[in-house]
């Protein structure tokens, strides 16, 4: 991977990803005791930074491939940007979701196209299913994070960040970063090492779901005990990628870890002093950056908001527990 | 007022005011049975597009007044958009605000600096109170809406809205703004008249607060019954403003009324479909984007969602009423 591929990304995602703002508030900078520069891709399509991959992802297939159609494996965001890129270029789309998945996903999905069939959770081998299905049909798989040109399209996030980092007045920072199977977290430290090599990132992870905090700690890839039981859903991997992991422990900070709570209350922050939707998994990294402020450096901090679908239910109780976050 | 005044505001708020984005979703665009764009003034600095017109009024006084100070009347968005332009020019600010103002408004507006003054709502004459103040310290009073430095300010909305619809593909389309006294409304339509005569401006108000669209019908200003008692606080005036409506009367087309209901499902849509922050008053236009589209025609409308700053349980219990406002 090089900044070649996420140049070229960029150059296909122009016109059709949004760029996200830059956002702040005076409020959050002297809770975090520096300036808190907060990249809103709870903004972006589908409501996450996940849009950026799928369309990288679907716009790179030669044209047979296309035509034949894509396969993901996903119930969440990854699903929504990969359905939402396929409507948009034609490409016919596969969404395997497990069954028990939450009615309005399901519904979302198909809404933006996508053919949506259900496996088992229990029962069911999503693997195996996928692979015969994708065999049967021809289809190509769209993986969540370990592919180059996904990897590519999320390093297109930080692109913009290197340019609107600039704009700010920001020389040196750290850019703190919710990571799941680090595709955004890769990503984004590949552009910012050609275009803002003082800008490092680091990723920000749930307490309990730290597999790649572990994974820079000891220089393999560590897995999680569970995958399920949080409610950053969003960022639930089994441990970071084949591809992505050697471009973060080259070129990322330590790890940091939050509470759900702490990912919760930056939620109500984000809703009063930004005025944005961001779900918990894409909260946990204004979290860090909010209420664990000893644990870096230096007069500013960037933050990714990476998501910002979360349930009606869960974001009204957050507001009724945390008010505004402070 | 002219073009060129907006122009001059546009200079003086280079680096100063967000750009702020024009977002859309196909959720919406089914429901309104047409492209609806938003145009999310929630993001503004201050969760308002009143800062726009604060800095605009504030960054055009000659120095001697700066020293002086200036003085605006108000508990909502208005004062926290002068207070923060105040605070970054280093302006002396005094707020006047009703004694019994939420306390989370008082305290973000002393928070930006501003000296916050009481007076009591039932007893007190608001209008006495700051004319004496401003008399005894020379205090320049920043009106809400008829002062033409604050309705350039809110053009500057213009002027962005006219080069975001163009990159849009937008021909000709209505653009919806939320009318309390209408600098918003009058400064945009200006702008629009001369980058993009083909965006026609139409106000929008809450029911029972419908004065500038029964001023446009029967062409002379028409009061308000009351001026309080509705969820859409932040646009609620006894009438339009002698210097806005003259321009809103020349330019716009014919206002549009909706329920409190349909703002406040408005504010849950945008919740659901864009994940931004959206106060009531703010939504009433996207409100008749989305259920009164017979009200006007073409096949895309714009709408500005003018401000975010609505309390935490406010907003909550509208997720729990409407869910994602479909």
């Amino acid at each position: 991977m090089t900044i070649d591929a996420i140049e070229a990304a960029a150059d296909r995602l122009k016109g059709r990803a949004r760029r996200t703002p830059l956002l702040s508030s005076p409020f959050l900078d002297e809770i975090a005791g520096r300036r808190v520069l907060v990249k809103a891709e709870c903004l972006q399509h589908t409501g996450s930074f996940k849009f950026r991959g799928g369309w990288s992802a679907l716009s790179a297939l030669p044209e047979a491939a296309r035509a034949k159609g894509v396969i993901a494996y996903s119930s969440g965001n990854h699903a929504q940007g990969v359905a939402r890129a396929a409507q948009t270029l034609g490409v016919p789309a596969v969404i395997l979701m497990p069954s028990d998945a939450p009615s309005s996903k399901i519904d979302n999905t198909r809404a933006m196209g996508a053919e949506v069939v259900h496996y088992d959770r229990a029962t069911g081998d999503r693997d195996a299913i996928g692979a015969a299905l994708a065999a049967e049909r021809g289809l190509t798989p769209v993986m969540p994070f370990d592919d180059p040109n996904v990897i590519a399209g999320q390093g297109t996030c930080g692109l913009e960040i290197a340019e609107q980092a600039a704009e700010a007045g920001i020389g040196g920072a750290d850019v703190l970063i919710p990571c799941g199977g680090g595709g955004l977290t890769a990503g984004t430290a590949l552009a910012l090492e050609a275009r803002a090599p003082r800008l490092r990132v680091r990723p920000v992870e749930p307490e309990g779901f730290d597999d790649t905090a572990r994974s820079l700690a000891s220089g393999r890839i560590e897995r999680n005990e569970k995958t399920a039981g949080s409610v950053c859903d969003a960022i639930l991997t089994p441990s970071p990628g084949k591809l992505t992991f050697p471009t973060i422990a080259r070129l990322c900070g330590p790890g940091l870890v939050v509470s759900e709570n702490d990912a919760l209350r930056a939620m109500a922050a984000a809703f009063a002093r930004l005025k944005i939707v961001v779900e918990p998994g894409g909260a946990v990294a204004l979290a860090a950056a909010l209420y664990h402020p000893a644990q870096f450096e230096g007069d500013a901090v960037i933050v990714i908001a990476s998501g910002g679908n979360v349930e009606p239910a869960l974001f009204a109780e957050t507001l009724g527990r945390y008010g505004d976050g402070a």
